[in-house]
């Protein structure tokens, strides 16, 4: 008999009522009644519920304390499943419970498989993933806000402003111990980034979450995350902008991301976000947070009951162009974007920070323009160094300016805030070398 | 006293003689002699030789068995060194050792630091490497030729297919069991993916070989770096293109990787080159090579004594652009690039393989008007696959080729050459997406 990832009492339950997963199944509670398939559970599930998936394709969870009967329908996956309308007040919230904003934005977290064309797509909403995953009432009562269904890399700086925004509404309503952004993986780095430039001195924790495999899959990494979070924004002693997402391929730990030094690193593996030049913050091990980073790295704030200090600065200015050097790459690009009216370019150059001295004449022309130009390295890791290679050393004495080891991808973030939160050229240039998130690591530390 | 790395016959001399490393001292052999400051040796070294560095700048070996007498001149290091000249003689050819043909193109591994400056600037020859690293007499017998003097972010496609075509050339001589590269590690990547594109079906391995600290100083990976291309190129079993750099960040080890499938993924750091998506061909340790690479990742050509079906194809079209795709990313970029005349487009897209749906105007109107568009991922590990989400079907309907797991700069590389290579569209798409030299790895294998 298959009974993946069930314990004790779950276990006891099911073994009863000679049901397997995959079966399709009836179960009775005192007040409902629900038909659906039964599902594997993942290997930190708790005891107290078992998994259903409907036919809406939505998984369910069902508290074993509620349940009166199981009656198998269909032995192994059927087909022939009636549809029924989970009902959230199943999942009654404790009122003693610290207290989470979740904000949906879409994303393969609150998505399932569209099963007419086999792919997935975003779908779900915030409170549907939460009755989703009952645990989660153990940690937190939850409150849910829907503000965007969309996949990340439809994301634009405007949607930043408007979840930084939201984020700032709850803040400032002063009721959540910590706030859960539900988020596409594409472009989740970038968004963390955005957020740790927009909400300055936050008294809490804002944790961005997401999964690499949809929520109504059992190899799904959605559950194990979204709970992570929630034990983050709820038990962190650190406020600020973090990413959870899983360590290591298995359901064993999540790690905890400082919003500016995180990179999507593989395009489908669970533990596809890695930590830039640092350690991760910490490692969630089930309910338990191991804090990782020497302070001698970055700055982390502390939790603050006091939100007089939170500063929101939520607009982000476009004119930024991101060019990655190549051999082969075209200087006119760099006239284009002068032309163009780009204010700022973001040159992901090679090694410690090099182009090709072909393009010495645009990069002139550039900075004589009063575009600013900023090099990053496509190497990932490690930071630029220009003053080692003539290359380096002739660019800048031509004006462009290093970014250490802020990633490209956060530089370019930064770039666009900057712009929108400076009209002098020479305070832009300033503010883009401070370091104010952590965006650069082990050099001076913010305050 | 500090004898740093130096062990029996060569320690032996030097304790004999009272003198310590940093000592500046006068060395005279049976036909020679040389002043300069006793430096350090790295661990591998041989007990053979000691070095010593010129007041030009340049460390030469001197053979322990040849040297009559050792005087100390100054204590600690000194700045009265007289200069003297290396005479190339002194480290005689032994006949019988496999010969190999070290091709030098500049970068760090040719370089000294300018002591005016304090910056490293590319000056060494290939010949004086060579009589820098005396060990390398006992590997192989080497010819050297100074191609170009360049660091590599100065290197352009040209500049590949002159490196093709002077490796077709010592290729084609049949005097050599490999070929050697010393190149700049900034774009060696690059060069290593364009040499796999132009040399078909190669009788013997070219090795591509960098350093990431000069060459004249005593924490230099170069040394090691080219003992062990040497080891691969006399002794590997495999023909094809190869990048032989540090696996560790300690003496230890060196990986050979698979020229399509190797990038630079630390801007400072001596084992700053990774494989992507596939272990290492093999590590040598000492002179000892262990082969890695599973057969089912990727597929290696033998070793061939015939030359016969050795193909040169060197020229690349550089109408070709990479663009990064981020939030707030600019859909005119791409009508730019249509504007412009461009080719081909790689985007280096988010996740899975995905842009924003408000590029999609211009890029169905890219690929109306004959431009390919082919898609890799900024996340450097893992494959592209576009059915999973909507955005991905939408793209691959419009024409969008997705890459699989090749990197993006091999995909900008590969598109350069597949334009040289053929005048029709469907030619160059179709060439493109076959495997040809593991630039994409575990689909396809290579006959």
């Amino acid at each position: 008999m298959d009974i993946d990832g069930y314990k004790e009492k779950s276990l006891k339950l099911i073994s009863e009522s000679e049901v397997s997963v995959g079966d399709t199944i009836h179960v009775k509670t005192h007040d409902d009644e629900f038909t659906g398939i039964l599902m594997p559970r993942y290997e930190l599930a708790d005891e107290n519920h078992i998994v259903i998936k409907l036919k809406s394709g939505y998984n369910i969870g069902i508290k074993t304390a509620n349940i009166q009967s199981i009656t198998k329908i269909i032995q192994g996956s059927g087909q022939n499943v009636s549809v029924e309308t989970f009902k959230r007040e199943h999942l009654k919230e404790v009122e003693v419970l610290p207290k989470i904003a979740l904000i949906s934005t879409g994303g393969t977290i609150t998505s399932k498989i569209d099963y007419r064309t086999g792919g997935v797509s975003s779908a779900l909403s915030a409170s549907e993933l939460y009755a989703s995953i009952p645990e989660l009432e153990k940690y937190a009562s939850i409150d849910t806000d829907v503000i965007l269904n969309e996949y990340s890399e439809n994301l634009k700086p405007e949607h930043w402003t408007m979840i930084a925004n939201k984020i700032a509404e709850k803040v400032k309503s002063n009721m959540y111990c910590g706030i859960i952004v539900s988020h596409g993986t594409d472009t989740m780095h970038y968004t963390a980034s955005a957020l740790s430039f927009a909400l300055q001195n936050l008294p809490i924790p804002v944790v961005i979450v997401g999964a690499q495999r949809s929520s109504d899959r059992p190899s799904s990494d959605a559950a194990l995350n979204l709970i992570s979070a929630t034990i983050f924004a709820t038990k962190s002693q650190f406020s600020g902008v973090f990413v959870t997402m899983h360590a290591s391929p298995s359901d064993e730990t999540v790690a905890c991301h400082v919003g500016t030094r995180v990179r999507k690193n593989h395009t489908s593996r669970r533990d596809a976000f890695e930590s830039i030049d640092i350690t991760p913050v910490a490692m969630i091990k089930g309910d338990k947070i191991e804090i990782q980073t020497e302070q001698s790295e970055i700055k982390l704030q502390k939790r603050n009951a006091d939100s007089s200090s939170f500063l929101v600065k939520p607009d982000f200015n476009n004119k930024v162009i991101l060019l990655k050097y190549h051999p082969g790459f075209d200087p006119h690009l760099i006239t284009h974007a002068i032309m163009s009216g780009y204010r700022a370019i973001i040159v992901e150059g090679t090694g410690l920070g090099h182009i090709s001295r072909e393009c010495f004449p645009q990069i002139q022309n550039a900075v004589k323009s009063g575009v600013m130009i900023f090099m990053t390295s496509q190497c990932i890791w490690g930071r630029t160094k220009m003053t080692v290679y003539d290359t380096g050393r002739d660019l800048l004495d031509m004006g462009v300016i290093p970014l250490s080891n802020m990633t490209s991808e956060t530089a370019t973030v930064k770039a666009m805030w900057v712009l929108a939160n400076n009209k002098e050229i020479e305070s832009a240039k300033k503010m883009m070398q401070e370091n104010m998130a952590n965006e650069i690591a082990r050099v001076v530390p913010i305050s």
